[in-house]
């Protein structure tokens, strides 16, 4: 039950991406509850098998520790430095609220994400990568232009590298070529 | 794509329940998020046997025909009278945004769910009215307070009969009658 509790919090846990009508920020909770139901209609389109349930319940957990570390923008390289160790140690404290074999299911699934080297780790990641493109699209780019984000910072994260959804992917890239050209992300 | 957008406006609609710390209201995004974490961990409680996947997509889905129909308050007499027309209109929309086979997929989940007749949707049920529950009494009864629930109300609805988590039934029954106790809702 105090573990219960305790995700509530990530409905406090605010991202830098809005939500598609650009009216507000979107909190971790509504992030997880998105990419949970894009799991189970869009799993067809791994080219790899995978097992869906395991997908969704690794969505659904895969940010529950930045009610400790926050939110790490993605193109925040200061953040990133940190990002690693806060992480662990949120980690270490809020999956230990539960019951043993449950804490070690949950930080399983959650080290799983992190080292994306199972179809469902890959898949998750495509899905992670692919949402928050798929709202600042449609709300006309309003985060990336808050951050003046440029096309040499997307190189260098190289995103999804290792997706296993070629469709998927290809998406992504196609939308994010198009905000280059619109102008909402900076070509440089 | 388009359902995919769909969806995120369950970023929007704002239930009567707050959050657990009482801070804001939740969204339905935020509350189909914790049910299917909740289905995830709990799912041995129930006394059948059940697929668990199924309770998970069962309980993302439940919610969102709420984007057209509103939601509906557990305790509002006159809302519940056009409910059931309101919110079979809103999913011949809302499914249908799908592919043929999802958009049947998604709303046998919702049938499912609404008519509670398998251990599956009997387990979604029994958590969907767990959770505000356990909100509610953490963040000391506001919504109770607010509405004025009386224990003639939650009788009347006759919470959770044909629940299938004797433990979880149990929980949330304890919880009303500790807030029954302390004044949150009125004895009457």
């Amino acid at each position: 039950m105090s573990f219960l509790l305790e995700i509530d919090k990530s409905k406090e846990v605010l991202r830098q991406t809005y939500i598609a009508d650009g009216s507000k920020r979107e909190d971790d909770a509504e992030h997880s509850f998105h990419l949970a139901l894009m799991a189970y209609l869009l799993s067809e389109y791994a080219d790899e098998k995978l097992n869906r349930e395991h997908v969704m319940a690794m969505v659904l957990v895969h940010d529950l520790i930045e009610i400790d570390a926050g939110d790490t923008y993605a193109y925040d390289t200061e953040g990133y430095k940190t990002k690693h160790d806060r992480e662990v140690k949120a980690a270490d404290r809020i999956f230990n609220l539960l019951p043993e074999d449950q804490a070690l299911d949950l930080r399983g699934l959650w080290d799983e994400f992190e080292e994306e080297k199972t179809p469902e780790s890959r898949f998750a990641n495509t899905l992670d990568h692919l949402q928050p493109i798929l709202l600042t699209d449609a709300d006309n780019g309003k985060s990336w232009r808050e951050h003046g984000v440029c096309t040499s910072w997307i190189k260098k994260r190289n995103v999804d590298t290792g997706s296993n959804a070629p469709v998927l992917k290809k998406l992504a890239e196609d939308m994010i070529d198009k905000n280059v050209r619109n102008g909402n992300i900076k070509d440089e």
